[in-house]
């Protein structure tokens, strides 16, 4: 007697990518409601079952779908924006402002409908998500059909999403909650990863991960930057500082680990904690290799995943786990080193497992969930065939298939597509949109980019406004004699400091531009000879005089003013001078009082270019009325420190040095 | 008043990809028979040219076409044969063994053909080969209308098409006098490898060059091992010794080039030579990472080639421009290494001045042949697009590109591809004949595989065949006794010998393919106690006896041998044994005569494992009779040498050891 079934699939080269890499040829899948009830020889299921629908899959290749172990799908929207770039200056000179400005519950829709067309296209079933607004996310894959481990983002910094961690971590709570039971959904929580978290986040997503019993996904080890600052910060290793925080009693998915040891990797097979592998994001960042072939010695369940469109950009599965053989076999300088069986089972039931799906999907086997994909594996660019050994079908697909290749996608047992067909969504309108969206953006960073203030103010963080300034500067030969006029009873002492600052000063192809100032200060403690901390800002400079007064006495306009949290180097790449000066100088600087009026009094050494000394004498100022009066004052302070008959300096230094 | 001109492309992004990387949005290219006349803005070029047709590019991508600038177009018909392999086991074990069979002007026309059609799908425009019978490969990519650089192999050992270097040299030569001025072929010499050609080959290689003003294809320092032997034999890296040789003389497109330092690479550069970077093949081979960086900067024309089919899988030049700026930055551990307009130009213009053709193609700009391809950066998998800078559209194709995406393609002014259909060549019927040889080397690797034996031979090599071995054993306490024996004067003693014996067995799954050792023989000098040289060989072992005398002494059928010109490692991933026993011995051999018949006489000290000591008789025999008489002098001989008290045994050592 024959068993009804909905679907049987026959005349296929079936991989079932289970962990014998049992092969049928010609064979057969039988598919009833959401699940597969049988796999295996044609000839045997076609006596067992008979179905509604007989699909003749013609020699094609009939294999679970592709497991995208890591992404970040709405970042489709921010696809080939800013490349070549180190990771501060993409992700804080381009992703943050951007998606300041532009996520947001529409965004995050179209932005996942867009990837989940890209996936079905190319293989994918089931995607492992982390961004803002995830329920949004996991609206969309369901619509779309697709199975998604989504996981809400918590960190420490305000997000598109969320003002503060604790808003997000209640955004993950109901999130969760809601979806908690869904057929297609597995939703998740998403503390971002060490550095952008406090200890406390990783115990309360950790926490709120076991309550409900669904998976935390987190970065780890990504980059040998972030090794090092925890390492510095904790004392320990990245690995040993999460597990310390009680991540590791909830089912981990562990993006990248590209920079652990053998030590960490046990760590993470005892916790039964998932590594998703991400070949085209570690290369394309020049985040490092990761030991991929040591841990999979270890016993770990290593998935593969594209990491997010924007910084990969695209996807391409079929690449993916293409660069993960080719990788594993460079780095271990041996050709045999990951073979494509294996590779393509990272991509699959490894994939599921390091998902902790296994049970749900990754292979195809009685019992599981019907997600699979048919590979037309005659192509040109794969022609032709050998068949001799059963390592030649895998060969195929990981060594010369294409994401082009994948004609049908079932996920749940429902067709997402057919002969190259999409079923559940209109990629003509996606795409209109997306078009959209991405001239907004164009235009938001075209404005941003005229302007080297609009740069700066992109970059976010507390920012001075403009003030003004009135300021004197003699050119002098000595120094003791103003130092010993400071001591004159009409001065008063206020406080002295003793600065080295080293100063680079950025010039750009259009002068009205202004120039930006990168600026050290080294506190000197005179006592002890030592530098006691560093500061450094960031200073827009223009180049116009508000005024003129007696005895050259200036009304300059200064200047946006930010503390410079970046490296010099961030600022180099994010601004792109067309060319750089370096001043530096020994700055004595007092604050004074004279007549009831505070004057800062500077008297700098300069050191490089060695142009000798200079007195400087500035005050703040708010009013046209109140900067005569101070100008005034300057200009008998002058007399009062003995330097009235110096050279009276109009430029900033700067303009002294000139542009080389 | 406009002229006139064949074709006019209008409303195309434009990306010239001359050395200013100029682009044209929208932009237009006017072609006249087989050359670009005119390359610019659309509204310009419309006022100046009138065409017979004039082409909506609908804000397509209008560039280069890709130079594929190293590759062995004939092995699309062994691709994906045998992967995951060891250089050597992959090129002795499998390809080598094929090709010898295989490989005909038939074979290489299709092969060619098939790739050409491969190739001009994802762009390609022009490629480099090197391969036998190139004359065929030179006849069939002309006749599929593309542009090749094709040379014809020269290397020391016989290949398909040459029983010697001398009659490849002649066929090499022959070849390029009469391809000298075709108009899409540039006819080529292609010494194959130093460590493959002799010096003389090299020096002549290069003559042939010279002469015909042709240019000079070879693989240089393309592995570490490569470099060590040069270095070993030659006392300097690969370069200057092929210097040496003269080959810089000629115009040198030098493919990999993985394993050079600064010196070497100046020593290109002021040759001239071009460099063909491989991707792919040098991750899949584990040949290391090309310092593509430092060629790039010392100023060096480096291409980018898809290297052969068989070993890479396939001739897609989009994935080798988005892998090399890929691996580009994770070896200089720095994002911004290798940005995407560089890493197109080397598939582009670099690639073109690299094999010597920078006048005729690589870049779209005026005098050029019209080289060139439509490329649709609107696909789903490569939307949004953003217009910000210049760099974005580099970045789309090399990101996110696929070569999917090529929908026409140009060479010489002629249209290979329109609107993805090819024009010069028949896919169904290059499918269904690679369908057929495919399965005739499947059968004859499948044939090969049943047997040990035939594996083995495959090898190629000197192989001894088989002999009938008079033989008996018996196992010893003290061989003092047997030593001043063997002074006894009815024994003549024609040559001593003292080795030291390292075996290597290898057991297969079914018994009766037998056993087969590998066997170093270590030649001890005594009175220096060194080692002089080292013999490897290989020798196949039946199980089966022949016929036993009296005495027990037996008749042995004996064996396959061959030297093992290959590492034990090659062999053991070669015969894939299911077990391995290794035996040390020490062994004093004479070689003596007896009654006018000579016999070796083996005095054996098993060392691993410890067994004691034996004494072995033995001699050829050829014939019943012989053996008949032999057998009985052996057994006489035993009396002589005080031995025929000692327990006879009859098993070889790895018997008495067995398998573990």
């Amino acid at each position: 007697m024959t068993q009804e079934v909905n679907t049987l699939f026959t005349n296929a080269l079936v991989l079932t990518m289970d962990k014998d890499f049992t092969q049928y040829f010609p064979g057969a899948v039988a598919v009833r409601e959401d699940k597969i009830v049988a796999v295996g020889e044609e000839s045997e299921l076609k006596k067992e079952w008979s179905a509604q629908e007989t699909i003749d899959c013609k020699g094609k290749v009939l294999m679970p779908g592709l497991i995208n172990a890591h992404t970040h799908v709405p970042m489709t929207l921010l696809r080939g924006l800013a490349d070549d770039l180190r990771l501060d200056v993409w992700l804080m000179g381009y992703m943050m402002p951007v998606e300041r400005e532009f996520v947001s519950p529409e965004f995050v829709r179209l932005g996942t409908l867009l990837a989940c067309a890209e996936q079905i296209r190319s293989g994918v079933t089931t995607f492992n998500d982390m961004y803002y607004y995830e329920e949004d996310v996991a609206k969309a894959a369901s619509d779309a059909g697709m199975r998604a481990v989504c996981g809400q983002t918590v960190m420490k910094f305000p997000a598109p999403d969320a003002a503060s961690y604790d808003d997000s971590l209640q955004m993950a709570r109901d999130f969760i909650a809601r979806w908690k039971d869904h057929p297609l959904i597995i939703p998740a929580i998403a503390p971002h990863a060490p550095y952008t978290c406090t200890a406390e986040i990783l115990r309360a997503t950790a926490d709120v991960a076991k309550e409900f019993d669904v998976p935390l996904h987190t970065h780890l080890a990504e980059t040998a930057f972030e090794v090092e600052n925890i390492r510095n910060d904790h004392g320990m290793p990245v690995i040993p500082y999460v597990k310390k925080q009680g991540i590791f009693d909830a089912k981990v998915i562990a993006a990248h680990c590209v920079h652990i040891d053998s030590g960490e990797m046990r760590t993470l097979l005892h916790a039964g904690a998932g590594v998703a592998h991400n070949p085209s994001s570690n290369l394309k960042l020049a985040s490092g290799f990761a030991p991929v072939v040591k841990m999979l010695e270890t016993g770990l369940n290593v998935g593969i995943g594209t990491d997010g469109p924007a910084s990969n950009n695209d996807l391409d599965m079929f690449e993916e786990v293409r660069l993960a053989a080719f990788i594993a076999k460079a780095v271990t300088n041996d050709p045999t080193s990951l073979p494509a069986p294996w590779a393509l089972a990272m991509a699959t039931r490894l994939g599921a497992q390091a998902l902790h799906l296994g049970h749900l999907t990754g292979s195809l086997e009685a019992g599981k969930r019907a997600d699979l994909i048919l590979v037309d594996v005659s192509p040109l660019h794969n022609s032709p065939s050998f068949k001799r050994a059963a390592d030649n079908a895998y060969a195929q697909i990981v060594y010369a298939g294409k994401s082009t290749d994948v004609s049908d996608v079932m996920v749940n047992g429902k067709w997402l597509m057919r002969a190259h067909q999409l079923l559940t969504l209109k990629e003509d309108e996606l795409l209109a949109q997306a078009a959209e969206i991405a001239k907004q953006i164009d235009a938001f960073l075209i404005e941003r980019e005229q302007s080297v203030l609009s740069k700066l103010i992109a970059l976010g963080g507390s920012l001075e406004q403009e003030s003004f300034e009135v300021q004197v500067k003699v050119k002098i030969t000595e120094t003791d004699p103003v130092i010993r006029a400071l001591q004159r009873p009409e001065i008063d002492v206020i406080r002295e400091r003793h600065y080295r600052e080293h100063d680079v000063y950025f010039f750009f192809d259009d002068p009205s531009q202004g120039r930006l100032r990168y600026r050290e200060d080294d506190f000197v403690d005179d006592a002890r000879n030592t530098v006691t901390h560093v500061r450094a800002r960031l200073t827009l400079l223009g180049q116009k005089r508000e005024g003129k007064f007696q005895d050259e006495v200036l009304l300059s306009r200064s200047r946006y003013i930010s503390p410079a949290s970046q490296s010099l180097r961030f600022y180099r790449e994010y601004f792109k001078p067309k060319s750089e000066v370096v001043i530096q100088k020994d700055r004595l600087r007092w604050l004074i009082q004279y007549k009831k009026t505070e004057f800062f009094v500077n008297l700098d050494q300069m050191q490089e270019p060695q142009l000798g000394y200079y007195l400087e004498i500035k005050s703040r100022t708010w009013s046209r009325k109140d900067a005569e009066r101070k100008a005034q004052l300057a200009s008998e302070l002058l007399s009062v420190l003995d330097a009235s008959s110096g050279e009276k300096v109009t430029e900033d230094y700067i303009d002294i040095v000139g542009e080389v």
